[in-house]
């Protein structure tokens, strides 16, 4: 194997770090969120930061550097405490990748990218149309990163839609089959295969596999 | 669409709202994290919160309940400071799974779950030699999220090892050439095929394919 040190780790161009390190975490999740300030003016971003952060109250959490492309998306979450998490599938990826270009605030990335704002009425923040599983979410706490001034938004989430038949009996909802992509390292984009739900594991028996129910 | 309200969202029993909001954030990643704890007795722990924070300084933050399966992982790296995280690949998902039984303390997960324990000089906690994508960190800091009594944990990354090949000339790992796994839901288990790794994306240019070259 390849042993890098840490030292190897500082003397690298930045540009390479990024891409290395954003390699180790393994896949991450493909997500557009978005937002709109006070009177209306959308944006939307894509994160691959967006992470479970529990069930009971339902809270999602992500990571953003305040300096970032995506500070739009900060400073409408502040202004109105509302949000919308979309997740991005295969016919998507291309458009949800350049919402991450520089545009100017007053650049609509719904506009740019070809993907369709919708609203509903009790949520302030657009959904992506094209997404087949969304929802949205109330800003509940921003908290500093200390070790690298980046900031962990949580938020709870108050609505959910979900393409129909792709909630199992049991809850799971298989993303697999909306074809929800997963991403890795700043810039690849990744169909999966399921090899198998397993059942909850215990000390003295083998984990069994969980049939899905197709659509 | 399906519509889930917050009112039914509340009124679902907790495993079935477990198995729906751990759906909801997008494919995860699939880590195994190692610790030893000052006598040298082993933890193994499988966990999908694992999460890029920063690459300069190499932060992975990843996410625990206090009162979970895994405390004894996050009891060794309080007492040591020393932890690794080791990619989970499709030859490895059932030993994997396995390691989140509720073995006691003194039970040894790579023992029970058939997984090698490997050390390096500088080191305390042991890696997983079957794995190909592996690193040691030191921990920095546990910050508690006051919305619901998890931890946030921050090590900085000290050491990797990679497979020899996957790491290609912009720094990017091919994580899909060692069929690392990622996770949907709470037991899920997904191989990936690459769409394609995007370019850096500008507002004025369409995001064009970056080639991968093979091992």
């Amino acid at each position: 194997m390849e042993h890098i040190t840490l030292k190897k780790l500082t003397q690298m161009t930045s540009r390479y770090r990024a891409h290395l390190v954003n390699s180790l975490s393994g896949f991450k999740s493909a997500n557009l969120i978005g937002t709109a300030d006070k009177d209306g003016q959308t944006n939307l971003a894509i994160f691959s930061s967006v992470f479970h952060l529990g069930a009971s109250p339902a809270l999602v959490g992500f990571i953003m550097r305040p300096d970032s492309v995506e500070r739009h998306t900060l400073d409408n979450i502040k202004q109105t405490k509302s949000y919308t998490i979309n997740q991005v599938d295969k016919s998507m990826v291309y458009a949800a990748h350049q919402t991450s270009a520089r545009y100017q605030k007053s650049e609509c990335e719904f506009y740019e990218t070809g993907l369709t704002p919708v609203y509903t009425q009790d949520v302030h923040a657009p959904f992506v149309e094209e997404s087949q599983l969304k929802y949205s979410l109330e800003l509940k706490q921003i908290v500093p990163i200390e070790q690298n001034g980046t900031l962990m938004v949580i938020g709870e989430i108050t609505n959910i839609y979900v393409a129909n038949g792709i909630v199992q009996q049991d809850g799971f909802i298989d993303i697999e089959a909306i074809e929800t992509v997963a991403i890795s390292g700043l810039d690849s984009y990744h169909t999966t295969n399921r090899l198998s739900r397993l059942s909850y594991a215990k000390p003295e028996a083998e984990p069994k596999s969980i049939p899905i129910s197709g659509i």
